[in-house]
């Protein structure tokens, strides 16, 4: 059990940064070099899905179409009714893409910029632009965002996802608010569910933007460490209250099978679908079949895909356990850091006290541990309280990251002492 | 030996109309459904590359890279080199993309119209951009400049490639002119090879645009049907005459292994290349490597895609000379029609009379064969004299080939003499 640190006496603090430095300075003295900085996937993830380099690839989809060859723009039928049964969407409004939804995602994002869409006049083409950002978020999609020259506002997180007032008061009110990112199932860098009233809200919301847009990256929509959670069906709810273009919802087998070639989608309306196919179709004749048809012969189908994220849980959860374990061991009760516990995706978030996030993470390092740069989870990365740090613990094996959570906890603590100190 | 219309008597032409009206009308009988539309490989060029299907793919890269994950933006280090030796660029200023360098050069242009380029003002913010085409060219190139509202100026193919006085005068005195499309070996659909001479003289002009650019879609660049040709170096060419960040080049292995699984490159000048990685680190975290990985360990090297290019000519090879044959058995001398003799690429490009081409390929389609639509060749789809059309001989079967070219050419002479005789 820790002690509360807002009540030692000034000699007491003392001693236990005296006891904090020597620690570090030991981790210094191992060069060690760790890394927990970006959600990749750890070797042992990856040979879980080896199957796929070893089998010989069909060639041919079931309706006889030749995937060696040119064509098919929208996907393989398989691979849209195999992505519509995962996700409970109609196969119809689903196109498959190439190995990265990010991709869609700024392909999506330039369109809505240099056309515009459903005869609504092209973002780019407006005096001004703006998006909400829950945050923290995900790095990579406030960089898309700052790519187009786009305001960011800074929505905060709760429990249930979104500020969902703040949100509601500021897209009924500014039609120069055209968008939000939403990461509705373990949020980056949270781990926070979307409750059904957030989805629900999100749906039926007034937007003053006629082409107010969600992009709903579902990133860890199947990545459960524990039960499987359903969440509330965004569609159903958008249709439900007259929003039926608001969604673009984006998922990949990235973080299932293989990052580097696993295979995305996008999911809308049929009349946004119509519309991207439309530009698509000039920007490609076709994704790549041959992957689509190498990842269906792995995961098969949905029940097959819930196998596998059964082995990737049975690999991450002791990662994960071990995070949460070494934060209440070092950091419980000190008051010096708070956290939430997901129940899957990739990451864990921590709060330091306001103004030690950069500390902490330049100190981890200093000692050998490189953490995504503090402020990363917020819009231009700026952090207003400079108190978030996202970690990453599927990369590293479970040895090291035993390592670099001492290390890091013991940064949290010290980078908290030479502040209170000050 | 043919006649030549042009000396026919009109109770001549009456005679020769009847017995080709008869032709047609048996052709039509038969309920043909062929394709002589699009550039795609026939199932036995897929064939060749089979082993690609079947082998087991290393997963890792010569470096150590794990292909399986995250990572490596700009291509692995030996899918450089590959590119590099096949081309002769240096490797250093080689991007490799997804399965497609349509994309790549779609991205490219989106780029320039969004983000302009090396501090130029974004082509999307000026009062109008115009783009030279030299034609008959590639319908995809002309699409994607429409996409983007850029005005295409026609520009004539000569038989060392565009009309390189008109060109030169154009760019000089025209600063809203900023780009050019290039299909400089093997030109679609017309199979000209740019002389050594156009190759200068592109990378000399003066432009008045400074971020004036070359769309070099090399796509053709190792589909020799016979002898190799050798063509000038654009980059040497452009960085002699001090126009180091002229040429966009591109190419893919589409046309080598599969359409559909092939890998893709874009290469420009060090300063180009650094601008393009800082927009793409933003668009993706990387492409396929896996498909990186096995793409080289089918082909090897440049000796290995020399063999593979081989078997593609022998291939092909049969198939251009019953186009050829058929053409000159069929309209050879008759004044109806001229064409050129290509000695690689995917096409033959034919000249009807004036005002006959969408006659003929009507005719065609009626009688139950497809061909790339009339016009498909010029900017806006509009052939200003109506008589070029692509014959695309690849995709059908060398039985079906030949009826469709039968076909093809009674079509050609009924549609001009039904003109004559007006």
């Amino acid at each position: 059990m820790n002690c509360d640190f807002s009540k030692l006496s000034p000699a007491e603090l003392t001693v236990v940064r005296r006891e904090l430095e020597e620690r570090y300075a030991e981790f210094q003295s191992r060069k060690l070099k760790l890394n927990m900085a970006r959600g990749k996937p750890g070797a042992e993830q990856l040979d879980i899905s080896d199957a796929i380099l070893e089998s010989a690839n069909p060639g041919f989809a079931a309706d006889g179409t030749d995937c060696r060859n040119y064509g098919c723009l929208e996907g393989l039928p398989e691979m849209r009714q195999f992505f519509g049964d995962v996700l409970g969407i109609d196969p119809n409004n689903i196109i498959v893409g190439g190995n990265s939804s990010l991709n869609l995602m700024y392909d999506a994002m330039t369109r809505l910029m240099v056309f515009g869409t459903q005869g609504n006049t092209p973002w780019g083409k407006l005096p001004k632009v703006k998006f909400l950002c829950p945050s923290p978020g995900y790095d990579r999609h406030f960089a898309v965002t700052e790519e187009f020259g786009i305001e960011m506002i800074t929505i905060p997180m709760t429990d249930h996802g979104p500020d969902m007032d703040m949100v509601e008061s500021l897209v009924s009110s500014d039609d120069s608010i055209k968008g939000i990112w939403c990461v509705p199932m373990y949020s980056n860098p949270e781990g926070v569910v979307y409750s059904d009233e957030t989805v629900s809200r999100l749906g039926a919301m007034k937007c003053a933007a006629p082409d107010f847009r969600i992009f709903w990256d579902n990133a860890y929509g199947v990545h459960h460490l524990y039960e499987p959670i359903v969440q509330r069906d965004i569609f159903a709810e958008c249709a439900k209250a007259g929003n039926p273009d608001r969604v673009l919802y984006f998922f990949s087998t990235s973080k299932i099978t293989y990052p580097g070639a696993g295979v995305s989608m996008v999911s809308s309306s049929a009349a946004n679908c119509a519309e991207i196919l439309k530009h698509m179709t000039i920007q490609t004749i076709g994704h790549d079949k041959l992957n689509q048809l190498r990842t269906l012969q792995f995961l098969k189908d949905a029940a097959g895909l819930r196998k596998q994220m059964e082995k990737q849980a049975s690999l991450l959860r002791p990662k994960f356990e071990l995070v949460l374990k070494t934060l209440e061991q070092e950091l419980g009760g000190t008051g010096l850091a708070q956290w939430k516990t997901p129940r899957g995706g990739y990451f864990v978030a921590l709060d330091t006290l306001d103004g030690c996030a950069k500390e902490t993470v330049r100190l981890a390092k200093e000692a050998g541990v490189t953490m995504t740069g503090a402020g990363a989870t917020f819009p231009y990365k700026n952090d207003p309280r400079d108190r978030n740090i996202r970690i990453a613990p599927t990369f590293p094996p479970l040895e090291e990251l035993a390592i670099a959570m001492e290390l890091f906890c013991v940064c949290v603590k010290l980078a908290a002492l030479r502040k209170i100190m000050a």
